[in-house]
């Protein structure tokens, strides 16, 4: 690693954070103060929860740990307080941040501790490769964007076998708290290792962090996961510049497919910053019962009523998971899974796609098989003959925007002929993915990250074993945030896998009800009708405030506040 | 368009420009001074320039137009001046500056006049579709990307009939000069226009301005176009985050294919910025008239050696251009093209690609025809199925990066075999392109472009017709740039097209003799060996100059400065 000038520069911001969180004594023992509140994000899970969880369930209705200054009592203790940490799955910006927080109120809080970091992840935990963290480790890391400090891998921690082994080696190192950073999977595997780690009278308490760019962890308690606000901003930009360029040359529709697998909030928060021609928004369609020639003829009337206009260009919107969103899509997907995993041995018999193709329309129900010989060549390739790890159509290679622009070419060139249509139809596509998950964090995610950092100390200090650390009315400036600590639990739902129901973190989906959706849902007409690009511009790190210390949109119109202060 | 906080607190920012552009009674009549200089970029060219551009000849013996203060000159004239300008080409960062630079200087002139914008590019210019450009039309374009002020085509004016309509609108809009912003073809064309208004008594300067992201336009009197460094720093950006997405995760190579069909200029600031794993430079490879397995080859020798030390990840670029400066590649693609010009109809009957393929391989060369089926089917398709406008090979959707990973993959698969690699190959595929062509000039830019508007209208002032607006020593402070003429015929070769040589500006290409490339390949080892990622970040717009005014590393390095202070 070379440190460039702006890397260096941009090191020397020091985040905000709540001012609760500025007396450090807390971390020489605070005791928390339960907040009443209702009891979870899904009450009628409440007795099985119990079930899965007896040992850990009784602190969901002790509620939430708010830190306030006012409660920090200065039991002083001379034992060091040993903390492990770990990054887990996709990287996010501010990631380094909440090591760099966690580093900074163990510091603060003049006890001796040690931090250790787990590398690549939870693999690193259950095969104890480790590194002892120190002030210098970290300076390189401040605001700066990846996981690489640690690195991170996708490893779960997930039968009793990885618990005992995680148990081991957090015993070995004496750790009072284990951090994990991570999404709704890792924080789902920490409420499980919590629950065993306590029937088991471990002593390391189990803490999470949330953690994606996707803002799929969502829920009452969680207003924004740290990253999101960072990836967005550049998708934004990048999306902003396409628009330019759309209109510069006034010739192509740029299919933009932006990351976000289960729910579609990037894609929303971009169309809010952006204000594209159309946007696909997958809950919306699943709750319209779309199927793909719907969705096809909705771009398709778009286009037509531009091109009478003379507007043969513009932005397009496609969320990452939209197949999966739409019914008979995801039957198809599902059949097909079933299919791959059941008749493995005999399809790696039929040599190519032809052959396999075949045998799999004898297979597929009716409709399955209907709806599969719909789509374009390639992407019944990509379906068929792309497998991801666990030998399921590999999703994530699908490219939808290119099966978009198929349909819909068909699509034009069907009205053109019947006289319905005379625009030319130019096309260019892209994903944008990867380029954001690892940008720099803005001032607000690093704010959010070093802030729910200092939190995850606090409650290490505490011992709150099953909780996770949030960060409350975060569209305040940074020093009203209200830190505090949630039981993991009290995120949980159950859903059905593989025919069983199993407790999991319930994923946020985008609210056709909120108030960021129906910002969109009242405008979006308009958008596509003339132009009306909004041109956000990179993120800056310097200068003035109100460039520098934004927070998404989507959160400001959630939160209630004007469009006046915070477009 | 609406516009963000971003977009108004950037149209505030002021360029700078060189201090001998300041007192603008020049533009009342300066008189332009000849430079002693070396003839031109192609002396050998000279007779049959000659013979080519008979009446504008005589002013490459003139030489250099050099605007400097001391020879503005007080001719007080209320002729009003009327000029015209279009924007030509894919966009550019910068491109509206060159029109705001145009309209400052012929306001603080103050002379009476008129600008002119043509709608469209140099289509606008011949279907006489235009706008008289106001001081308030430009407001909410200053410092910002794209060319949607005006629209931007690629219709060329090539024939006579073009030049005689151009002479025509050009006439009646009593212009004294035309202002063409546009790359290597536009300027090309300008070349021809001038000629054209020359022999036919024309009154109309045609004045060229240098733009592109390519940075291909490039010689001994324009040291980079405008756009350039924008559009790198948005790709170097994108660069680095996915390096610290590949170092976080450890488990893909990412191969991004980056703009540039001509030249590598892109690609080789890219490398310098951000120091990747692997940088391919298409001119090395033409220039090692190296073939496509032994590009393959020189990716899996490094992908194997990172292997053994437990590195399964990197970051390989690609330039755009990079199979038509393969050798057999470019012998392939023109034989295809011959191919599928001379046998077109017949060519269309065949349905499909087998059939298609079958009949290729049958005319091809049994050379082409080995490099033809030693492709990956996709590419093949590509290759036979994709046509641009022209009718030919459509290179710019031929997925470069998805070919190269195919072969590697194959090649690293056999080794594998074979007991001398043992690592796991993951990739991903990236294009940067579109992102970076609309966003917003950086500071660099932003003087630079406004720069050659302000000299533009210094040389409409005076009627230099047939010249480049340029500006040297652009590795110092703007203040001390100079800004010029320079003879379009200075900056012609001839190239073979069709069978004739055809007058055209000379492509730059990367010099493998020059510094910018030497310190390249000095380094590059050791970039390969271990990680020595560079983080660049977003363009800074706000805060301390040494991150807002920086130029680009290729350029630092070319005008021999030091890399302390320009890294």
């Amino acid at each position: 690693m070379v440190i460039s000038p702006f890397h260096k520069a941009r090191g020397d911001y020091q985040p905000r954070f709540p001012s609760s969180l500025t007396d450090l004594s807390q971390l020489r023992g605070a005791t928390a103060v339960a907040e009443a509140h209702p009891w979870s994000v899904d009450p009628a899970a409440k007795s099985d929860l119990h079930a899965h969880f007896p040992h850990t369930f009784r602190q969901v209705d002790q509620g939430i740990l708010e830190l306030t200054q006012a409660q920090g009592t200065s039991q002083a203790s001379e034992r060091p307080l040993r903390v492990g940490v770990l990054l887990s799955g996709g990287p996010a910006p501010g990631g380094h941040n909440v090591i760099w927080g966690l580093h900074d109120a163990l510091t603060a809080s003049r006890r001796p501790f040690e931090l250790v970091g787990f590398l690549g992840g939870a693999g690193g935990l259950l095969n104890n490769r480790s590194r002892l963290l120190t002030h210098e480790d970290l300076v390189d890391y401040r605001n700066t964007g990846g996981f690489d400090l640690l690195g991170t891998g996708r490893t779960k921690i997930e039968t009793s076998e990885q618990c005992a082994k995680a148990r081991e080696v957090s015993a070995r190192h004496e750790l009072d708290a284990l951090v994990i950073i991570g999404g709704d999977d890792s924080n789902t595997n920490a409420a499980r290792l919590a629950e065993y780690f306590k029937a088991s009278g471990a002593k390391t308490a189990i803490i999470g962090v949330p953690k994606t760019i996707d803002g799929d962890l969502k829920n009452r308690f969680i207003e924004t996961t740290f990253g999101f606000d960072s990836a967005v901003r550049l998708y934004s930009e990048l999306i902003s510049n396409i628009a330019r360029d759309a209109l510069s040359g006034r010739k192509y529709y740029h299919f933009i497919r932006l990351m976000g697998r289960a729910a579609s909030h990037i894609t929303l928060e971009c169309a809010l910053q952006t204000q594209p021609t159309i946007t696909l928004i997958a809950e919306e369609v699943a709750a319209r019962q779309l199927t793909l020639a719907e969705v096809v003829e909705q771009l398709a009337t778009v286009i037509k009523a531009r091109a009478s206009q003379g507007r043969d260009y513009g932005i397009i919107l496609v969320p990452e998971g939209l197949i999966e969103f739409i019914p008979e899509m995801r039957s198809l997907i599902q059949e097909l899974n079933h299919l791959l995993a059941e008749h493995k041995d005999y399809i790696s018999t039929l040599s190519g796609f032809t052959e396999q193709s075949e045998y799999v329309h004898r297979k597929l129900t009716r409709d399955a098989s209907y709806t599969f010989s719909s789509l374009p060549l390639d992407i019944q390739r990509q379906l068929l003959m792309d497998r991801d790890p666990h030998g399921n159509v590999a999703l994530s290679r699908v490219e939808t925007e290119k099966l978009l622009i198929e349909l819909v070419q068909s699509h034009l060139k069907e009205e053109k002929v019947a006289g319905r249509y005379s625009g030319s139809f130019g096309y260019q596509h892209h994903f944008l993915g990867y380029e954001g998950r690892c940008i720099g964090p803005s001032n607000f995610d690093a704010d959010y990250a070093y802030s729910l950092g200092r939190t995850a100390a606090a409650l290490a200090a505490v011992g709150a074993n099953g909780y996770m650390a949030v960060m409350r009315d975060l569209a305040s400036p940074p020093e009203h945030w209200r830190p505090g600590g949630v039981p993991l639990l009290a995120m949980m739902t159950f859903e059905r896998r593989h025919g069983q129901a199993v407790p999991v973190l319930r994923k946020g989906l985008v609210e056709l009800g909120g108030r960021a959706f129906g910002y969109f849902s009242e405008h979006r007409d308009a958008w596509a009708e003339s132009d009306s690009f909004r041109f956000t511009g990179p993120i800056q790190y310097f200068g003035p405030s109100y460039l520098t210390d934004r927070v998404p949109l989507s959160l400001a119109l959630e939160r209630g506040l004007s469009k006046e202060t915070h477009w």
